[in-house]
């Protein structure tokens, strides 16, 4: 027959610690620590099957499942000699879900069941107490009418305080044994008045109602959503144990407590935790009294402190993991409710990975494993100090973009920033952020706009510069023509003017009005250093690169443990001031000829730029992407130049002169706006695109306008000449993008290797080694990888296009249904944050297969945003990829996923290439 | 030894007429004839290869070849009894290019090679023919001179000009043997000068330097153009064609002539031709003098005549194919120089199969396979009278979009052209054409646009329409707001006005201002009707279904042979004048109550809509697409919002009331407009896209907005019973658009059929078959197919947007660089037109094959533009899909490329659902 409840207690138990799918983990762990010789209050749980089968069976329950309740309840009586609604001496149940995973405080707990104006007698008898036995039932009976019965628990509350006011009392501890029965008798008329029926005093009839308002919670809305959130599927279900009470409330030499075996917050080796004499468990969350730290259970009672020490150093060794414990001390016996492997920051995680180690508790893989990669981000990003968030406004919560916590003043457009930068920190405010804020996004310390998704150009960029971002903040009204965002609070609007100090965390979406403390992380700290030369034994020769554009980001990229930069948008510095204009000249340029006079002056600029990333990567490989982005994106915005155009003829002299400052760089004056703006207009609507994404871009850029090219291989292997010289290891990899198939890669690959050959044979380097390849973010470049292996060298996936091709999904565009994708569970993941296996993925494989058929030594990485996330890392070291590349604060996650993939064990290692 | 020179004459050759590769189509031609015993002047042919090696040995001949050369002229010398450079009989030749494929006019020819100042009087006292002889040699120099010494013909021409009007002569042939002997001393003094060389006297030197001249005309800049033109490669070379000459030209005995077995314009069999007595081959050509028809050869020469009646009956039964051909009468005697298949208009080409056949010459496989796919096109739109085009201004030429010739008023707007369509014709002239103008392009005759490709919105709903359209004619200046369109024909500004006639032609993409006649096609003669008969045989099981809107599309459909229904697009039905402003209204809603509201209007016209297409296609199936583009294509354009809204504070009462015109259905009035547009802009705003073709559409439309799908759904089941209580057979087939993997169909799927099978329960039809099915157009449902296929009755490709995104290219965008693309062969073909089957054709190939897996029975077909385009449709067909499915008039086309594909045979027949 098969087995529903599963008895525990007395140093025996019917499962075991493994059996989290079946008895959950609070199950589990209770049968684990009976087993293990741990007092617990002996008891049964009825498995996560029993809710499934429940729920299947239209809310109810099997009389056959029943039957076995009923037995393993008579075993459990029979074991502690009680009985359940026993007048002279009752048994009292806790009834507590617990699912395979832990949702805290999601779902229902029923405590104190077995009582009914019989049995309460009997314990009034039984304790000598009856200020402890009428406050159990008045507790009781709240908490089942909330959970089993439905109602609303205010209507309890009423009632109570009702009484207290009436005394004139002020503490719920003031109320007597008179005052609870008089509740009591309060409470009864409440359900019978909600309910029609009168409070069950049937205790079976209680147990089952329990039980079934435990498995109903499990579609409470909150625990859905948790569900949702922590991606938990819905299917598991919970399990609901029932465990004899213990009372940390019945007097002074009863207590409650919850502890950690090492600091979940640093890791440190400490006994951690805090206890509540003459309490229960609850009080001590609830928070209405204070507890006292786990260090004063010492004095209180040495002997219950020495057997909790001995257990829960026991339980650490036996799980071998940091330990989040639960325990009740009733007349100065000690029981252990509930142990777990503690959740814990991520400068904890790596603490205790390392020390458990180096205390020979766990091996070298497992510490490698015990850390989420995730957690690390959390060593490498300020975060704002809690205590003083307390005295701040929350004014919503965004998206959370890119990590860390920063304070400043509010600019609203990117030149106020540079200006504001000079006195005081700065948070660049604006509806979404486009290339023309670069410098204002460069001087913030941090970005926050109202539009836009994980993937907006603000939430890219500002990872890649490493500053706090939070995007999409919806609830913001922002006006960067009054310079204010406007934002209901709680009714009432606020609104933030230019210059008020605002604080927002990057890791969590928050946004405050005021001025938070940040505590600054050590990414540089011994126990981190330690940890990471672990994982990166371990992730042996598959390689972390970053992405970099400028030399500053990639000094911060080695100092993260960058093996190389694997993409440097050559665009990225088109935008600085300086060039800015060229670019443009370039752009407006109706012939070779003059596009070739601003190619020259943009050539010594970009050389010096690769000459910086050359230095700063000494030894490791540099990966040059050339020109990606559509032209217009370096021109005017179209509608507003035909804004402008069309408010001329009514502009005074104030606007003409603010029509000449704006268009200043492309020669406007007051005399000339009639004619300068609409042949600029021209221009831009020829370069207009109604798919830029799919549009003149990419290689075809430099199909087109083969000068461009040239003058950027130029640039390279100038700045490579120049590097060597200095006797630096330079190893540049010069990378096409957005090729659909080998031809055009054979094109852009003569225009470079013709300019290598020329600068190296010139500087008599002609053996320098070089590398020319492609990135693979359309899907026929994947598809027809074997024949792009013909002439690429390396290989780069470029899966933020790819996602956005294979899934035909503009990732600009996917914020405006996003929502109703995810809630329809569409997609299992942000296809732009986690790399999608079954469609993307499969094109990587593919194409990595492929490829090395063509070239068993072709060079194959990742380049798109995918390549710092944890699971896509493991992906791509699946798909037998050489390295990953990411932006530079999300190196050390890579390096760490990297080694857990590898720890994991997978066949392509072998495909690597040497 | 490898043989490079292939003799013939005589009734024998080397080669024959398979040898098209070796020999060129001229030398196999003339080897094939001299097998069958035809009368050809004796000569050999220079292999193709030797023309190869000639390149790739630096532009010389390895000395074994000239041997072998050498030895088959001494053959040719032997059996004609002469030898080049006899001073007293000298044997002449003519030397002419030849390739596998015909260019005509494309390459070099030199006749009369052989003569010298020694044999040029050799000639004269054997002809005793002076005059003969000198224009011979004259005409020799000239033609020597330009061709293989490149000297600029005009000198020549000088020279020549000069003499005659030294002498006061009117016509070439006034001038005397003298004259002509002067002309020569004149010519040698030319050839003097610019070569600094004599002209050569040594017969066989220059017979090698024509032999060269001919190779090196391979690589003239018209036949490099020629063969990107017409695909011809580069890499196979031309043969160079050394024949004895014979002259047409030696006095009224002797007459030239080229003619065809059949009408080749209207496949008439009838003897077809014109000669010239008196004359050379170029004479003919050159349309000097005005050739005779050939019936009147009879009368000069009827043994002749009849001889060459007899030859070319032979030769067409010969090559079992009509053929064009060329000969010399010299002193009577008849030589063939030339034969080969006659190039043909459409309806000749149908009409020769179909006689041929019944003839008895040609089975049916072979008739079937005779006929162009493309060529149909001629048969099913009206074409121009060419002669009435000489009176016309030849404006521009476009590129051809949409096949017909037709002639209309010129109207600058889509309402404009609905005034005007009711008095007179109308083509309706934009820079480009947006949904916005449908019901113009809907009463124009054509449409011509200045910006776009073959894929452009005009494009693409022309060619639905059947309507003829030139777009992308870029010379054309066109001003909507002044309504004009101005061109710079041959220096003159020429500008067309509202109401001027113009005439387009969109098989050519000529424009021409004034009225062209036009002549009408006839699809339904039974000519044509019985040889699709023939084709429809061979192509079986595999349908051809169209692509049709509306009722009036759908039986134009049916009468061209379409078995079905292959895509109805029900947004097209969205943009008539009457349901605008509901669709508006949906789109505008703010919660799904008011967006019902206004559902719940269209429903009833979406009903009836339907009804009619199911009433045309009675017992065949109609595939219905759910609601497709983004919903910002039906409001107004953002950038003009803008532009509306910066001028209003200026606006006067005039513009104010304009705006209220143009806002009117939104509510607009002159006191509303400041609040009203700004709110239509937020809207607008709130539905801009960056990436529309990637954004919220498709079945993410349906997804967010279930009730949009409903009521489809609705309408569709609701018109399935209405026409099915007529006693009608219908097939409704419901099609899920863009969908990227399985669960947004099981999403659409499960709304459609809760919706079907309560109408149809209601109707008592609950059996009632239909089906649910999506298309196949992003690449991850290729990729995922199986999946997609669990839920999936049918699959549809829309190749337009697969190829886009596959490609990640925009089509509306790619025509920005398509030239560049074009002219450095980086793509086969223009992918929109012609599907790319390495890359596109991969994923449909995967998406059939592992779709088929899962569901043995789904039906396959392709809805997008390339299912009418006759390279696809037989990739289609061999990937094993069941139908495809193209615009009306490209319906017999379809026929005809599928029962082709099937009668060059595969193996994926067996693949095809029954």
């Amino acid at each position: 027959m098969k087995k529903y409840v599963y008895s525990f207690g007395n140093g025996t138990a019917d499962g075991d610690g493994t059996m989290k799918d079946v008895l959950g983990g609070k199950g589990a762990g209770l049968a684990e620590m009976s087993r293990a010789g741990v007092p617990v209050p002996p008891g049964f749980t009825i498995s996560t099957e029993v809710c499934n089968i429940f729920f299947e069976a239209n809310r109810t329950v099997p009389q056959e499942i029943e039957d076995e309740v009923a037995q393993k309840l008579a075993k459990l009586e029979k074991s502690i000699g009680k009985k359940l609604g026993d007048a002279a001496d009752p048994l009292l149940l806790s009834v507590r879900s617990g699912a395979k995973f832990s949702m805290p405080g999601m779902m229902n707990t029923i405590l104190n069941l077995g009582l009914n104006d019989e049995t309460t007698e009997g314990l009034v008898a039984k304790t000598g107490n009856p200020r402890f036995a009428y406050d159990c039932y008045r507790r009781f009976i709240q908490m089942f009418g909330e959970v089993a019965l439905g109602i609303d628990m205010e209507k309890f509350d009423e009632a109570f305080d009702a009484r207290k006011h009436k005394r004139k009392l002020k503490l719920d501890t003031d109320l007597d044994a008179d005052d609870l029965k008089a509740i009591i008798v309060e409470y009864k008329k409440i359900v019978k008045k909600e309910t029609k029926k009168d409070f069950p005093q049937d205790v079976l009839e209680q147990l089952k109602l329990a039980r079934n308002a435990v498995f109903n919670s499990w579609w409470n809305p909150k625990a859905a959503y948790y569900r949702k959130m922590e991606k938990i599927p819905d299917n598991i279900g919970t399990a609901a144990n029932v465990q004899a009470m213990v009372f940390g409330n019945m007097g002074d030499t009863c207590c409650t407590g919850v502890g950690f075996t090492r600091d979940p917050g640093s890791g440190e080796k400490v006994f951690y935790g805090e206890f509540l004499v003459n309490a229960q468990g609850e009080d001590v969350v609830a928070g209405i009294r204070t507890p006292q730290p786990i260090s004063e259970l010492k004095q209180w009672n040495e002997g219950v402190y020495n057997q909790l020490v001995e257990i829960t150093t026991m339980l650490e060794k036996h799980y071998k993991d940091m330990q989040d414990f639960e325990f009740t001390v009733q007349e100065n016996t000690l029981y252990m409710l509930q142990t777990r492997n503690g959740k814990r920051t991520g400068p904890a995680a790596v603490r205790v990975a390392v020390e458990m180690h180096e205390e020979g508790l766990i091996d070298e893989k497992t510490a490698v494993l015990r850390v989420a990669p995730n957690q690390l981000d959390q060593l490498l990003h300020p975060v704002f100090n809690p205590a003083s968030l307390k005295k701040l406004v929350k004014l919503t919560t965004g998206i959370d973009a890119s990590p860390g916590a920063s304070v400043g003043r509010a600019a609203f457009s990117a030149d106020d920033a540079v200006i504001m930068a000079a006195k005081s920190p700065v948070i660049l405010v604006r509806k979404e952020t486009t290339p023309d804020d670069i410098h204002g996004m460069d001087v913030a310390k941090g970005i926050l706009t109202a539009i836009g998704g994980k993937s907006s150009h603000a939430a890219v960029v500002a990872r890649g510069m490493g500053r706090p971002c939070v995007v999409g903040a919806g609830a913001i009204h922002i006006s960067e023509r009054s310079k204010t965002a406007t934002v209901t609070v709680a009714g009432k609007t606020v609104t933030v003017k230019e210059g008020d100090w605002i604080s927002i965390n990057g890791t969590t979406g928050d946004v405050y009005l005021g001025q938070a403390e940040t505590q600054d992380p050590d990414p540089h700290s011994p126990v981190f250093a330690k940890f990471m030369k672990m994982a990166d034994v371990y992730r042996g020769k598959f390689g972390v690169r970053a992405n970099a554009d400028i030399p500053r980001d990639a000094k911060v990229a080695r100092a993260f443990g960058a093996e190389g930069i694997g993409l440097c948008r050559t665009e990225h510095m088109f935008f600085a001031e300086d060039r800015l204009p060229h670019v443009q000249a370039m752009i407006l340029a109706r012939d070779e000829k003059t596009r070739r006079k601003a190619l020259a002056k943009l050539l010594p600029m970009q050389r010096k730029d690769f000459a910086g990333l050359f230095e700063a990567m000494d030894g490791f490989p540099v990966v040059i992407r050339t020109l990606d982005p559509p032209l217009h994106e370096f021109l005017p915005k179209r509608e507003e130049l035909m804004v402008d155009i069309a408010v001329l003829p009514y502009a005074d002299i104030k606007k003409k002169k603010e029509l000449v400052a704006k268009y200043g760089r492309f020669g406007a004056e007051v005399k000339n706006l009639k004619t300068l703006l609409p042949d600029l207009l021209r221009r831009v609507e020829e370069l207009h695109e109604f798919n830029p994404m799919l549009g003149h871009r990419g290689c075809r850029l430099g199909i087109t306008y083969p000068e461009i090219t040239e003058m950027q291989a130029r640039a390279i292997f100038e700045a490579v000449v120049q590097v060597a010289k200095k006797g630096k290891k330079v190893i540049p990899e010069v990378m096409i993008p957005l090729i659909g198939g080998v031809k055009e890669l054979e094109n852009q690959k003569k225009i470079v290797v013709q300019v290598a050959t020329e600068v190296l044979e010139k500087a008599g380097m002609s053996d320098h080694h070089y590398m020319v390849g492609t990135m693979i973010e359309i899907p026929r470049a994947a598809i027809t990888a074997g024949e792009v292996a013909q002439e690429a060298e390396f290989f780069s996936f470029g899966t933020n296009d790819l996602t956005q091709t294979t899934m035909g999904l503009s990732r600009d565009d996917y914020t405006k249904f996003s929502k109703e994708y995810e809630n329809l569970k569409i997609f299992a993941n942000d296809p732009f944050a986690v790399i999608d296996q079954d469609g993307v993925g499969q094109l990587v494989k593919w194409a990595v297969e492929n490829g090395r058929k063509t070239r068993p030594t072709l060079e194959v990485g990742i380049c798109g945003e995918h390549g710092g996330e944890p699971n896509s890392v493991q992906f791509c070291y699946r798909a037998g990829m050489d390295y990953v590349s990411c932006s530079p604060y999300r190196v050390p996650i890579a390096r760490l996923a990297a080694a857990q993939a590898a720890i994991s064990g997978d066949k392509s290692e072998a495909s690597r290439t040497a």
